[in-house]
């Protein structure tokens, strides 16, 4: 009989498990790594049976799960948006995820990914950007100063060599927790009265704003040719950040076009507005940036196969470093035809049991 | 400040948790409570804002999401089915489901659910054939004698007086393992040759097959008139038990039909043939039988709304039985709008804090 994860159990890291694993890796280590799991991972696009995600609306924000899967792995992630959320002490994005067997459904990994969701879509923002922004970017507009705004940062100064931040956010308090996170960091931090401002000069315009609404939080005259836009924070129908104007003008890319349609920016334009797909940027198969005056826009909401990705890395360091500890999450039967006998002991057996364990000869 | 759910944590229950409450509960009370639930939830059906389920297949298996909500309570399931894993000694079904906060996303309980969902399913089918099977009924085909039928069996001798069952399997160990847990439990055993043979003269034919293929368990000159089909194992695109001339003969009653076009029997027949959802039946809008001499069968996949019941059910029980414990599957920062802080610990901070620690006056 071949051996079976569940006779292990399920591998689970808590929300302090993935906390200590990121503090001992570091967080620019760990978006490296991450990017150059995403990377992989859409090289390999067409391996994947790929859906967009299911999204439960409610009128104060969403609930959504994102499965991916190859023929070896099967990958999800529960993530909630629900902007409301800090005002009574939660964040407004909470997820976990998990990494499943294809071969048997035997989930291997659950992980807590609240964190892990900041650090890849950072990581997968400053993948796309390598390919879509101007070499030569050194000045990045940081528009929403919220919970993910950091390492928005930290990977494009690692990897794009990004040197200023122009920072803007609607409430002060954000963007002073972020000066206060980063000084010291190897970016010079400039605090800015509005988004046209902070924009004002940028190479890179990053958006990371949390409302959900039909926001415009960039209109075309706030952009200049050359710049690329790192459009994050819209990413659930009705939740915008860019004036329909900026994605005319601009070459659009995205992750997966049918999620993209319902949850970009792009749900503002018709159905054959044309967009780029971004691995095809990485394959070779899309020239991604074509002259230093284009303005690009990557429209990101976020895919399952970047959870993947995370999920994989999640797996491989949590070894290494002996963190979290096997849960039986499914059971583990020892006749996997009998689950009855697991609840109702079979008088006639319990009793022969009974027997065995006796001492002799009383 | 609210309390939130987060500041205690998810209450988890492993599959040694959830093996102990059902042993505790007892396997009658626990399907009798489920299916209860299961009745309140159908008849609230327009309340729930409901999809089909994701489904992720491979060759040898699939992997699926159920999700569904109302405006208080998000419930998901995360299900496989491989009818090869028994042969190396895992259950051909494993499934864990979680219960969420829709107006903040908190997860509020993480459960295993492999026995659960097959408790929840003979629940189903015995609420279903409660409305469905003529109140005569004494006499159950029990074909497919896998890990699943038990539960089947004793939900029908508890919910319709079931007295006798007519046991057929292609695997007579499985037929064996089932006479043993039966014996002594208030029903008579008959083990049969065929399918055929078990349900000739039967009121009721409940079929639970675990292959993935278009079978024919049944055809139409195995069933009579006034006979009621309980179709449990056709359930996956290509995994069909009933020949379409005995669906062409019958009344059919499914749980959520835009799910059991795709999945259930009925995928064999065209996208107009009439089919009534169960919840009418509940709700006094379709009488569900109404002539002794009809045939109905009960066309059931697995809903995502009776996993939410079985979740809610749990939950109650988990609390008022003290089993579980609280874990962090997801983050609850200090300051939700502070991620990156609880990584990287800002000097400045961190040397404030041991100050304050200090003794005074050294």
């Amino acid at each position: 009989m071949q051996m079976n994860n569940s006779q292990i159990g399920t591998l689970v890291l808590d929300a302090n498990d993935v906390t200590e694993l990121i503090r001992r890796l570091g967080i620019e280590s760990s978006i490296k790594a991450m990017m150059q799991g995403i990377d992989q991972l859409f090289r390999r696009w067409n391996s994947f049976d790929k859906s967009a995600r299911s999204a439960c609306h409610s009128t104060v924000g969403v609930i959504e799960l994102m499965p991916v899967a190859d023929d070896h792995q099967y990958a999800f992630k529960y993530v909630n948006g629900h902007p409301g959320n800090t005002r009574i002490g939660l964040p407004t994005v909470m997820a976990f995820g998990v990494l499943a067997d294809v071969a048997t459904g035997t989930p291997v990994l659950l992980a807590e990914l609240t964190l892990v969701t900041a650090l890849r879509t950072a990581a997968m923002s400053a993948l796309a950007a390598q390919r879509l922004a101007r070499k030569d970017s050194r000045v990045m507009a940081l528009i929403g100063n919220g919970a993910q705004a950091e390492f928005q940062a930290v990977a494009f100064r690692d990897g794009l060599g990004i040197r200023e931040l122009r920072l803007f956010d609607v409430d002060a308090r954000a963007t002073a927790k972020l000066v206060g996170n980063l000084q010291g960091r190897g970016l010079s931090l400039k605090t800015c009265r509005s988004a046209r401002e902070a924009a004002c000069g940028a190479d890179i315009i990053t958006t990371v704003t949390a409302d959900k609404t039909r926001a415009t939080i960039l209109t075309r005259e706030m952009v200049a040719q050359g710049q690329h836009i790192n459009a994050v924070g819209g990413d659930c129908p009705g939740k915008t950040e860019l004036h329909p104007g900026v994605l005319s003008a601009a070459e659009v890319f995205v992750e997966y076009e049918p999620q993209s349609r319902i949850e970009g920016d792009i749900q503002q334009m018709p159905a054959d507005f044309p967009v780029t797909e971004f691995w095809r940027v990485l394959t070779g198969d899309s020239p991604g940036r074509c002259d230093p005056h284009d303005i690009t826009v990557f429209d990101s909401v976020g895919f399952a196969l970047e959870d993947m990705a995370a999920l994989q890395w999640l797996l491989e360091s949590a070894r290494t470093l002996r963190l979290g500890r096997p849960q039986h999450l499914v059971l583990n039967p020892r006749n996997p035809k009998d689950l009855f006998g697991m609840v109702v002991p079979c008088p006639d057996f319990s009793s022969h049991s009974f027997l065995e364990d006796s001492p002799v000869g009383d």
